[in-house]
């Protein structure tokens, strides 16, 4: 079975059904994905519901050959396709498959799959930019108080080498994804559509950003839209592919309070940000603290530190020596590292020069080194990080 | 031995060592207070800083005539002494006795002991008043946020016929006094000096509405001075004497947090107030939260109501039934709510002229009622309360 008979086995049954349909994932699990596929086409998923609606999404069309266009666009978009066959699948979001939500009654509280595959646009490899993540998330209709702390403390995290995970909406999502690019680091927005949509259209640049140093990731082929429920759906991936969730501003059961039951189900660290007890905006933050025991009240970058930084009893160990080492670097990248002078800085052009790199390349390639803590921006180029930090936990180059 | 023996005696002794002094207590709880006095005297006391206190405060002159004096004084002031003795005594501050602070290396972390006496301004029996009592308390700087909720809680609890105790000071306890006062609710202020100083100054009036309609309240005899050690020593008596404390301001390590420290020391219910992270007049609530897993986040009257509702396993219980059956009433104010008509409101004055009660009188009286929710202020006058609840709790007057 080729690599893409697999991949475009999963995006078929993508399109079939919703990510995270249980019945769907279990086939899957069992029988490997082609023959998964093969199976639901010939309706036999025992789930009624679920084969009710395969039946309804198999009048648009045989999805075999949509699932071959969504891979040829995805490919001309930018974007490539990674599912659980590949070494760059982040193996955390597996906590989904036993994750139950108390009291869930809706469909979108139960089916809580993992996902099948997931698009990415953006040039980190996607396991290793969730290695060290935090999710910050939040209501859209924020507040000038829920942006700051969120732009600060998405600033704090990326500073100190945290990914940061949100869901690219108005409001906190946006204020934590500007926050981290601000920083020079790496943030991921988790869409809920097809990875070629902008939405909201207003954040178009935004999303330019984020892909260009950071990645932009979906479960939803290239042309699906952004429906209500998908957003529901696409939370459970945020709370399981993040080692904490951070809530800063959020109304009673609100869409982010939603992913904060997930992080709770799931025992990931669930990190709430109070306010005034006079704000709509904090309610829901304050009824997941007074309702949960295990959430945790935080004020400021190092409490959120504090409580991230350990390792989750449901997460892998995570190497407490060189969090992204250089070999992890693609060529480009170690090229133009190499090429660094070992003291003083140079201009991007000099190192792209040295590198033979071109300088558009060069400049994305450097922006990624400094968010990796690698070369900072000094004197109108780059230089070497040489501190005693970096120097204690990666051997210098030969 | 007389009444007025044992009280001189408690006196004397609060002259000779400060109110929470264990050394003394100990020795009052074993002796009595007047062989307790004879022996501190005699210099018969073991533990050695309290016999070295009060050898250096003997150099002032014999306490018993000063003890005298100070009764005389309080009962020109209009103000009277409770003591353990009496019926009236507040007996779950007795609670004091084997309170504990963690990590406590000051003397007035350590020195907590129960108080000798109580100097009480106001015609409220103590204990009643504190029957059903809620602390609020929080930082002097506070900010606008911080006294609009003081004020909105204080006001909710009051209307609800909870006490509302606080420290008199400017900030979160004025706030909540107010609160309490524009509900014609009861609020009990308690001083860390003798009772006939109004310390703020600026809080002489408020002082003197707290006494009308409540409880002014202090350890200290008549002539004591407002030393600063002492605002620690009189937040053990606040925490004590009440169902739970609630922390609406605070900076970290202020003197409010410390109250908080004794209720959660005591299993007092600890509730706290959140508000801005980027307040520094919320860090000291954050940190309660963050710190104590028995401190809840409360955001409304309800929220508090919930916790201090419950009876706490080491407050003695409270009927469930009628909480202040007319039957604890002063004459004039059972007379008063005898000459109400069973339907329709009446004015003041024929009322207070039906009951044989002076108008001046009568007008405190009913406002006393009406705290009670015995009667409402209705059509320019006062009705009897005849609510469903008020039935299902109390037999109708015959």
């Amino acid at each position: 079975m080729s690599d893409t008979e697999i991949k475009l086995a999963r995006i078929a049954l993508t399109m079939l059904a919703e990510p995270g349909t249980r019945a769907v994932y279990r086939l899957v699990a069992r029988h490997g994905p082609v023959d998964a596929l093969t199976m639901t086409l010939a309706g036999e998923i025992r789930d009624q519901p679920t084969r009710e609606a395969v039946q309804a999404r198999l009048g648009a069309g045989d999805p075999r050959p949509l699932a071959e266009t969504a891979l040829a666009t995805g490919e001309r978009l930018g974007a490539r396709l990674v599912v659980p066959e590949d070494d760059d699948w982040p193996r955390q979001v597996s906590a989904l498959e036993h994750i139950q939500l108390p009291g869930a009654d809706r469909r979108v509280d139960r089916e809580l799959a993992p996902p099948l595959c997931i698009w990415v646009r953006g040039e980190w490899p996607l396991a290793e930019a969730f290695d060290r993540s935090v999710a910050i998330v939040g209501s859209r209709a924020s507040t000038q108080y829920g942006e700051h702390v969120a732009t600060d403390l998405a600033y704090g995290l990326a500073e100190r080498e945290w990914t940061i995970v949100s869901g690219g909406a108005f409001g906190i999502d946006a204020a934590a994804h500007r926050g981290a690019l601000a920083a020079g680091g790496l943030t991921i927005a988790v869409l809920a559509c097809g990875i070629e949509r902008a939405y909201p259209v207003a954040h178009t640049a935004l999303f330019d950003r984020v892909a260009e140093t950071g990645l932009l990731i979906t479960e939803w082929p290239p042309g699906a839209d952004p429906l209500r429920p998908r957003f529901l759906i696409r939370n459970r991936v945020i709370a399981a592919a993040t080692r904490g969730t951070l809530l800063v501003e959020a109304a009673a059961r609100s869409g982010a309070t939603q992913t904060m039951r997930r992080a709770l189900a799931l025992r990931r660290r669930a990190l709430v940000v109070p306010g005034p007890v006079t704000s709509a905006m904090s309610v829901g933050c304050h009824e997941i603290l007074r309702q949960h025991a295990s959430a945790r009240l935080v004020t400021n970058v190092s409490q959120v530190l504090e409580e991230v930084g350990r390792i989750g009893s449901d997460l892998a160990p995570v190497p407490q020596g060189p969090q992204r080492p250089r070999d992890q670097l693609d060529d480009q990248a170690s090229f133009l590292l190499e090429s660094m002078p070992r003291r003083g800085a140079i201009s991007p052009d000099t190192v792209a020069t040295r590198a033979g790199v071109d300088i558009r390349t060069a400049l994305r390639k450097l922006t990624l080194l400094e968010a990796l803590g690698f070369v900072i921006r000094r004197d109108g180029g780059y230089a070497l990080v040489t501190t005693r930090r970096r120097a204690a936990t990666e051997d210098d180059p030969p």
